[in-house]
């Protein structure tokens, strides 16, 4: 039957860096817990909007023109087709909201590619 | 350009019960605030699954065969189809996702039903 998921608790379920796992699923979309820390790489999603929420810590997202600061209790939805870079200085907890389609690094394959994700 | 959103301040914005607030849009899909208390009506969602992630509070789901308790940082996935009903004992504040088409009464019309939605 459906699960209660508790976000904190599944967050101590993994501790790699940069590897979203799947927490949910709805609507062909799906819900994705993430543990960020550094730099990624600059990409774009060409047909899916992604939503960024943190949990903890302090992220930032570059765009070309801009950047975006975002805290615990915050969130960004960056439409399809805009470049963009997350960072995070220090270590970031963040629950994404995107299609099921969506990969990680949207136009990019490089070592930060995860094709397969896990489930937890 | 993108917004960034910050929940708690987007929940001071109003305090109407059982009014939704779309607060984002993303893929067909969208994220909701709400403030919930008392008991809501038993509807179902013929085509959408629903996604209840409590911000504060304790907020009871009750289905027809089981009764789901979520306090703050915890999400339910409700499957299409599946009738429930909300209770909210004392005020929750609640996000949801799901999609635009979305009705908040589902399969049901009566005085809780909001056709229009406000974006805040």
């Amino acid at each position: 039957m459906n699960q209660v998921v508790n976000i904190d608790q599944k967050l101590t379920e993994f501790s790699e860096f940069w590897t979203p796992k799947i927490v949910g699923d709805l609507n062909e979309q799906q819900v994705k817990l993430a543990k960020l820390k550094g730099e990624f790489v600059w990409h774009s999603h060409k047909d899916e909007d992604e939503m960024f929420l943190v949990i903890k810590g302090e992220l930032k997202i570059e765009f070309e023109s801009e950047t975006k600061h975002l805290s615990a209790g915050e969130f960004l939805i960056i439409p399809k087709g805009q470049r963009h870079r997350p960072v995070a200085d220090e270590e970031v907890h963040v629950l994404l909201f995107e299609p099921k389609s969506t990969l990680n690094t949207g136009d990019q394959q490089n070592h930060f590619t995860k094709n397969n994700l896990d489930k937890i």
